[in-house]
């Protein structure tokens, strides 16, 4: 049994640094004093840091790792650094049961691969999904997976998805049968690659504990309409980012609408608290943490370019997976369905 | 040679209706008294709709044709109707020619079979792709191809697909040497799919009338560092649409900020103008008009749902591209570089 109240955090891991980590793991100790740590990284440098974060004393033991991995590390040489690096070894505190997720803002592929190495597999799936909730106009987020694990996947590896991401939905929304659809080019059956319609020919037909809404287009993500978007790494990765980087370019043109005259000027001015609102919304650091999941334990991923309020959400959201006890849901769910997904379609 | 200043117009196509396609044209001309139309649909039908558009009378003929491409039709059984639907006689026009372009909002795979197989292809393409010019923060739009017509491809057709983007780009923004980048899910050349990898190899070392500039993500679309940005048409599809979604998202996002409160409501109608503007420039019907390049003429497909101004800004991009020969000037392009095009990736 894993401690449930204790998350390990790579210390060394993404593009901000320590100082960032420290800050967000002492955020969020102070939104839940419940909360516990296990600090990995250069013991002398988070020694000196956490200085500045008292209140994380008494809930944060560091344990020291004397290497760091780089963000253009190769997975495969990464991995033969698990014992020595401040990522691996949190890890392995999951693996240990010593910590109930690992939090790391470190190089996506040498997480994942890592990660399966160290926790391996639930029984019946072949290979893990980066899956995180995104923003919609409904009532709750929508889970998309693959966001970027695995490039290229087969209609087995779509159905897994579906079947994990119903599992997080559940979990996370307190739903019965989460709505599930396939990202595709279009809404007729005969769209998109061969892969996604024999997917789609399985979810169809097959009983799993989620609802199949059929194919989703991008232009469809925020709509509310689904609870569970599942797609391959390579398209997850692209609307994720596209999704991000529109966001971005159309407050950067309503930033020079605003500042384009003083009568819009003054407009924005008195309408601040509105558009403060709408930017707390979309600010990508309130939505932070994708999971790894498949996997015999919890891995968050938080954005390598967090704030210290998005490694607190990270960290917040990997609590939650743990005190909701994610992994055994998802190999609950899992054995329910094994027969099913083993089955070739038709 | 073509008639260059006669568009031939789909005149049924579309999920808005003839209507709609015919204010659209009288709009086109109206900006453009030069332009000369053929009017392919319903003969009395048109007939009738023209009665609201005296000005269209002088600069319009009308063919008719007996039959309507559906919207669920398949492009295998579309192809038979070539003769006998206003979608297929409107390209049979630009064969002919008779029309120096052909403009249609049906059905996108029915539009693709019929024009590669009545025009052809153009010596050294293997396949056309969709390509539209999409909104940045820079000087100038970006073109984005493929947005849909193949959803699989290999590494010489992302290769050719850079070319023909490039003469595109060098023809709309005058440009001697446009930067052209592979859409991918990181930067580093160990990422994405084979094929793009190999396209990648291929880019980088042939002598080519464009800047290879590397792999692009998603959230970099539109900053302007790019002026051509290739991908197979499954992942243009999605970025599009989800760059389409997430725009309106934020602006329903913005909506509700703006009328959450009466100072909100008061700030906003201050700003109007300013976000009026921003409107404007984001509104999809003044980015309306994506061509399939590659092929022996020009097609342009113009969204389904688009409005008469939609129609219009489709219309006047066919009529920029007739205009600028862009089809010769991609021809040209490809007659230089069907060596390193063919030639295996080492």
């Amino acid at each position: 049994m894993p401690d449930q109240s204790t998350i390990a955090v790579d210390a060394m891991g993404g593009d901000e640094g320590l100082a960032v980590m420290l800050a967000g793991v002492a955020k969020a100790r102070g939104a839940d004093e419940g909360m516990r740590f296990i600090l990995v990284g250069d013991e002398s440098r988070i020694a000196d840091g956490l200085r500045k974060h008292p209140n994380l004393s008494a809930g944060a033991e560091v344990v020291h790792a004397p290497e760091v991995i780089g963000g253009s590390d190769k997975p495969s040489q990464a991995i033969r650094r698990a014992k020595t690096t401040s990522m691996g070894i949190a890890i392995d505190l999951v693996k240990k049961g010593r910590a109930g997720a690992a939090v790391s803002a470190g190089n996506t592929g040498a997480l994942m691969a890592m990660a399966k190495i160290s926790l391996r597999m639930l029984p019946g799936i072949d290979r893990p999904a980066l899956a995180a909730p995104l923003p919609t106009l409904g009532a709750n987020d929508v889970i998309m997976l693959d966001l970027g694990a695995n490039a290229e996947v087969d209609a087995r590896n779509l159905v897994q998805f579906a079947v994990m991401g119903a599992a997080y939905a559940r979990t996370n929304f307190d739903l019965e049968s989460p709505r599930v659809g396939l990202l595709n080019i279009g809404s007729e059956e005969q769209k998109g690659t061969g892969e996604i319609r024999e997917a789609a020919q399985v979810l169809r037909s097959a009983t799993l504990p989620l609802t199949f809404t059929g194919f989703v287009e991008g232009d469809k993500l925020a709509r509310g309409d689904h609870d569970v978007i599942v797609c391959d790494g390579f398209a997850g990765n692209i609307a994720l980012k596209t999704a991000e980087g529109t966001a971005r370019f159309v407050a950067d043109l309503l930033r020079r609408a605003f500042t384009s005259s003083i009568r819009s000027k003054l407009g924005f001015l008195i309408s601040r608290p509105a558009t403060e609102l709408l930017r707390e919304h979309l600010d990508p650091n309130n939505h932070n943490g994708a999971v790894f999941l498949g996997l015999n334990g919890i891995v968050v991923k938080s954005h390598g370019g967090a704030s210290a309020s998005g490694v607190a959400t990270a960290i917040g959201n990997a609590a939650k997976m743990v005190r909701a006890d994610l992994t055994r849901r998802i190999a609950d769910d899992l054995g329910n369905v094994a027969q099913t997904m083993i089955r070739p379609a038709a």
